[in-house]
Formats: C-alpha cells, sequence, structure tokens
C-alpha cells in the first residue's frame, strides 16, 4: 500500500466532495465504514451479494430475469462463477445474488443508475469492478474523463452508497489489462495512473481491495500468454473468469 | 458397490453386445478400458474433456459456438463451472472443453448423434449424465423405454466408444431427482432401479462414478430443503450446479 499516495488521494477526495456538495463528510463516513469492515462477520442470514461493473461482470447476463440467484441472469463470468459457489457453500444462510453489470459502464453510468440498480437491492456485501472503459473510450475518441475525473467520480459514488447502506461490505476489484489485443502501448502509462486511482478510492472507503491486475500478471508466463486469459486484452477468458472468481473468494475469505 | 449386481448385468450386457451383432467382445474390451483408467495419467497437454448428456449438462448453453473453451457454448451449469476451474487450474495445458448436452434428451437420443457430437471430438475425458428423461418421459406417456431398455442401451453406447477412443477416460454421472417439484411418488421405485442399472453400467465399463444422488440426499436438510438444489426436482439451481461441479472435481481428482 503507497500510504503517502493514499494521503494525497484523501486530501483531494475531500475536497471534490466539498466542492460537489456532499451532503455527507467523506473522511468521516469512509472512517467508519472501515471499521465496520474490520468488524463485519464473513456473511449472515439472507445477506445481499451484488456484483457491479461493465462488461466483464456482465458477461451475457439475461436481463429479463431480475430475480436473485437466477442462473441465466448472474452470466456467464466471475460473478456467476462466485454466486454460485457461494451458494453452494453457504447453502444454510439463503443467501441472495444478483449482478448488475452492464456493457461498456464507466463510472458516470453506474452514477447514472445507482439508485435503482445498487441502493434499492440493499446489498450487505457490493462488489465493483469498472475502469476499463473510461480509459478505452477515452482512447476511441467517445469520451474525455481523465484521471482525476475517474478517481473523483468513484470516490463521490461509494461516498454516497456508505451512508445509504450501512454496514455494507465493499469490495473493489482492480481494473485490470492483459498487453494483447486490443491493448496497446497507447494505454499505458494512463492504465496503471488508473489502477492506482481505484486503490486510492479502496483504501478511502476501507474496502477489500481484490488485486486482479497482479494475479494476471503473476498467471502470464510462456504456456499461457496474455490471450489464454483475455483474448482481446480486456474480457476474460472462462481461464480468465475462473482465476478471478478464486481470488476473490480468497482475498474476500467469504468461500 | 453392489457386485451380485454388476455380476448379473454384465451377463445381460454381454449377451445384449452379442444379440446386437457388436463388433468387439464387451468383456474384454471393458476390462481393458478400466486399466487404462486406472493407469492414466490426471490430465495431459491438450486433452480434450466434453460435457454429455441432457438439459442439466445443456444448461441454456449457445449451440451456435462449437469452438472448444467457449464461454457462452459450456452453458450455465456444472458443465461450465468445471471446465472453466479445470482451464484456470490446468492453465498451461491447453486443455480443450465442449459441453454437447442438449435439453430434453434420453440415451436413444445420445446413440443417435454420438459419432458427431462425442467420437468426432475425440475426447480423453468423457463425462455423461443421462437417465432423468428416460423416465421422465416415460411416466408422461411420450416414450415407453424400460429400465431393462436404458440399461443395454447405455452400456451398448459405451460399449462402442472405449474403441472407437482408444485411452478415454469414462465418468458416468449418477442421475438424481429432489424430491419435490415435478419428482412424485410415481417416479418410485422404478428410479431407484435406474440409478442402480447407470451404476453397473459404469462399474462394467470401469468408469468413474460421480454419486450425485447420495451427494443431494446428504445435503437436504431442514434449512435447505429439495427446492434449494432444484426447484422443479430435476433441473438444479446454480446452488445445485455448483455443488455438482465440486463433487465431480473431487471425485475425479482433476480439479
Amino acid at each position: 500500500m503507497n500510504h503517502d499516495g493514499s494521503t494525497l488521494s484523501r486530501r483531494t477526495l475531500l475536497q471534490s466532495a466539498v466542492l460537489a456538495g456532499g451532503t455527507c463528510a467523506l473522511g468521516p463516513v469512509m472512517n467508519t465504514a472501515a471499521a465496520q469492515e474490520n468488524a463485519a462477520p464473513a456473511l449472515s442470514m439472507g445477506n445481499v451479494i451484488l456484483f457491479q461493473g461493465d462488461s466483464i461482470t456482465d458477461a451475457g447476463r439475461n436481463k429479463d430475469a431480475p430475480d436473485a440467484n437466477n442462473m441465466g441472469a448472474l452470466g456467464n463470468g466471475y460473478a456467476q462463477m462466485i454466486a454460485s459457489q457461494l451458494l453452494g457453500v453457504h447453502s444454510g444462510l439463503k443467501l441472495q445474488c444478483y449482478n448488475r453489470g452492464i456493457s461498456g459502464n464507466k463510472v458516470p453510468d453506474l452514477d447514472a443508475r445507482w439508485q435503482a440498480d445498487t441502493v434499492d437491492l440493499k446489498p450487505n456485501v457490493l462488489s465493483i469492478l469498472i475502469g476499463v472503459n473510461d480509459i478505452w473510450h477515452k482512447l476511441s475518441g467517445k469520451y474525455d474523463g481523465t484521471v482525476a475525473d475517474y478517481e473523483e467520480g468513484f470516490a463521490q459514488l461509494l461516498a454516497k452508497t456508505v451512508p445509504a447502506l450501512p454496514g455494507v461490505k465493499l469490495v473493489i476489484c482492480e481494473p485490470f489489462v492483459l498487453r494483447c489485443g486490443a491493448v496497446t502501448d497507447e494505454w499505458f502509462p494512463e492504465f496503471i495512473e488508473r489502477r492506482a486511482a481505484a486503490r486510492r478510492v479502496a483504501d478511502l472507503a476501507g474496502a477489500t481491495w481484490v488485486p486482479f491486475q497482479s494475479m494476471f500478471d503473476d498467471a502470464v508466463n510462456d504456456e499461457t500468454p496474455p490471450e489464454y486469459w483475455a483474448g482481446d486484452g480486456v474480457h476474460p477468458t472462462m481461464a480468465g473468469h475462473a482465476l478471478m472468481a478464486k481470488t476473490w473468494l480468497e482475498v474476500t475469505g467469504l468461500g
């Protein structure tokens, strides 16, 4: 953890919250969230687990089935793999698992649908993976959000989430890319800066951080090139999703 | 294992093979298969893993994507969960995983499409789950196959598979039902007889047996009623599929 980075980030984010006229004091809320996260039991009876994000989370889910634990509605990716394992292992807890990832989403897209698609579901565990489109759409000229926009937008999203969902366990997944397919040198070093920004946002919120980038970096070798894990560098293969699910369950300790 | 049952069955099946004019001597082929299975390494470079069966295996797979390791083409069920975990764990082996389950299939339906959908894919590991429609469609008046028809048809399917796929590792999954939904008293005791028939076929073929019925029987309790694992008594929920995947990986030792 880069404590210097976190300190600088906290100041920037506090300023952002003030400038944005936020109704909560970001710092204290985040400290409370951190305390709650540390003290929270693993999973309790009736807990709601929600996966939010972009196409990586979406993973071809059936959006016509809004009910919990619906097989097709969880998609074919890491969210479904995690949810099914949680439902299998914690069979007595009557867990409710949802996927609300939507392909192409960036932080502002999450923000626009946050109340209906996140807060109203009252998750006890909220897992978010967002960021790759924030840079990808910028590189392709469809969006002009900067790294600072990403960090501030993401932080503000969490700042309004924590008071709306008392006791929520936040899980922030590291945005990642593999060096292949659509991922060219043009993505760097900005993508590294965006990962660092996501990490600062997670730390400030007291969230559990799932290090998907270092996980994939460790998994790439001569026998398993980047394409094995994500054919286009962005969207994981089945193997990539399985690795993500395994790491998510290990890091959160919820498996 | 019911050795008396196996002995009786072997005689019946040998007779069946002779009557059917099979080109191989069923006994020796099966003994060879058993020896191969015991001696086989877990998984090797480039191995093909194929899941065959009915709707439980199908699990909503995209049938327009015939290539290996295609996320949507593996469906949303136990086959996809197993395949993704194998691909994630054995990342250096260049495994190729296929799902060719088709909703509504019985043994005769598998037989009719066996060459194209099984033999031509040259699986090194062939996992089969078949049998619930063989009784369900009979109970609903759409089919008239007896328990003996099921046993003989299943045994003959394997008898022609083993010589066509030298060294194949056979995994036979126990047909199962949960006592809820569509599964009424009318299913018994015939369903129990059909499970025993599948077990005899598996033993005779030297296949690995995955005991899904006892697994689900053990999983049902006051907190997790039958519906938690299979809403209609036949088609598993996400939790049910996850439990199946976990058991399959444990029993086969391939995880």
